[in-house]
């Protein structure tokens, strides 16, 4: 494959998102060199196949700061000035308070574009690094007056070539999207979450899938969260006002729940939630995944998935997704397969006359 | 397979945990009899083999009600009345409020337990029923003073039939509990997704999958939700105003983000996020989900899922859980293999000598 990045890239803190954009640059042949604050973290980031260490001579032409959102403006100025032909980038969840002070600081903003990869995992760490964490996920480019074009593109064809979808935007358009997309419902989740820190076991043996999905990212790190929402605060605070009226009327309408109205109010925050749930791109950036699916029942033993997925093969058609739900105690797994509408009925067809058990 | 359950079941209300239930008793060759409001939806139930009609003669020894929690107390009074050998139990995820109505309708106490099996899909209907719906999740059986000993045991056999597990406790706890675990979730959920209604587009596509998981359930049924909520309000309310409470603190703590004292308030939020979620049991009961992830990259093409399972199956190697991301323009896959971690090293050694490409 060719790269379209052109030149050595330069990785400044290789944790999850450093090493990950290493291993996908290196799969390309980029020349990557890397760096960290310790010495251990950029050792493994290397062995893993990331890059290497910066040695005397290196032509920089991209450095990205992957470093957290409280040293970031430091450390992006610093590579503004270390590697004057360099263009520069960082990958934090936050833009406008980092581009404020990287302005304070007297930098050629000429050169920066800031960068918000929209992706991520729970475990973080160079060993969570993955060269595909990027592809098909959102990336924001930050676009000021001051950027020129030429930085613009060096940004924009990084993304590409990490497999992610570019998207221009300002600082400020970003810090306002990211408060509603990702920071109130990481503040949220970790608020549900809290109401369980104290619950008694009892309540919490009867958590199903929804309690489970709801506070998922509450496990997220509390370090980093913090200086994310705190930078963000400005733009935060409506949302998250916003819904704390929301809540206030629910809380009233279960006050007064048998008087007139209240329950009329009460159903229209639930259809709210219909609608806005609606609104979310698909899965994978279209508005609906067009996806149908089809449940099979398989026996709990080695070979079984491998069979049926090898007959779906067989028959020429091509699986978008798979789930696997497979329940303790029981003798038989429910596989659900995704597949375009236009091969649900010979899915179905194919799956029964090879004798497999469909459900639902 | 024998089942513990004796007699005719009569299941009322043939929705997706009607036919759901139908489905596996008749699977176990448990007499079944089917009633539906709706005759077009009891036909599809009985075609799809989750019972038969009610039929002249017929001896019911168990009632199952499985209709909305605004109908359940009249339709479990009126079984009690017309069936009056059998023991009566409902299924919906409210039980005070139904047990003091069937209370003042007079209807005979020590026949009736309340059950609240932990279960269900986000589509409804009897086409989403399956017959392994309930395997492996908690079965509240609400007991209280009146209700005999004999009854309690028809119910908790029931619900060892259906592969779940019972759990005694008064129709009160289960309120306390569920307002937690359950009810607060959801409307937390769909005010959440409510701020999503009214957002522009541009925000929303930065959606990951954070926002997707804290807002999934939002999109359930607001007319079954408004009934389940309202009918619990009084133990919903405590919940809620606590989570105000705390979110009130949040917005102080963000409005004084430069005030001493601020940050460590939110960053105390956060870790009482990831104390409340670590005392989740795990998916299947247990505390911690012991298997051990390992990560493949494979060609997007017919048949390459069936080819890594069979090796794996060949290998004499159980998956317990998998995953697929299939991200659209890649042209690979990730597959996310879970196994007993005692299995993981023999797993990454079977694939790597196959030819595999492991990810993170």
């Amino acid at each position: 494959m060719n790269a379209r990045t052109s030149g050595q890239v330069h990785i400044i803190g290789t944790g999850l998102l450093g090493t990950s954009i290493g291993l996908a640059l290196r799969n390309l042949g980029v020349e990557v060199s890397l760096e960290d604050s310790s010495p251990a973290v950029v050792a493994l980031a290397s062995d893993f196949g990331a890059g290497r260490t910066l040695e005397p001579g290196d032509n920089v032409s991209l450095v990205v700061a992957c470093v957290p959102p409280d040293v970031a403006a430091e450390t992006i100025s610093s590579a503004l000035s270390r590697f004057p032909e360099a263009v520069v980038t960082d990958v934090a969840s936050v833009k406008s308070s980092i581009l404020k002070e990287v302005l304070n600081n007297g930098s050629d903003l000429t050169r920066y574009v800031g960068s918000h990869p929209m992706a991520g995992r729970e475990k973080g760490g160079a060993l969570s690094g993955r060269p595909d964490l990027f592809v098909g996920r959102p990336w924001v480019v930050a676009v000021e007056n001051e950027t020129s074009l030429e930085s613009i593109r060096v940004i924009e064809q990084l993304a590409l070539d990490l497999g992610a979808t570019p998207i221009r935007m300002t600082a400020q358009e970003h810090d306002h999207a990211v408060a509603l997309i990702s920071h109130a419902p990481q503040i949220i989740s970790s608020l549900l979450a809290g109401r369980l820190a104290d619950a008694d076991d009892s309540d919490l043996a009867l958590a199903g899938q929804g309690v489970r999905d709801t506070t998922r990212i509450a496990a997220s790190d509390p370090k980093l969260w913090l200086q994310i929402l705190s930078a963000n605060a400005h733009e935060l605070l409506p949302v998250l006002k916003g819904f704390a009226t929301d809540l206030a009327g629910v809380i009233t309408s279960l006050e007064q729940v048998s008087s007139a109205g209240s329950l009329a109010r009460l159903g229209k925050t639930l259809e709210a939630g219909n609608q806005g749930i609606s609104r979310l791109p698909g899965k994978h950036g279209s508005r609906n995944t067009p996806y149908a699916q089809v449940v099979v029942m398989i026996d709990d033993k080695p070979g079984e998935l491998a069979r049926l997925l090898n007959e779906v093969g067989a028959a020429g058609l091509n699986i978008e997704d798979l789930n696997l739900d497979h329940a303790t105690g029981a003798q038989v797994g429910l596989v659900e397969l995704s597949v375009l509408p236009a091969i649900e009925a010979k899915l179905v067809e194919t799956l029964k006359s090879n004798g497999w058990r469909l459900a639902g």
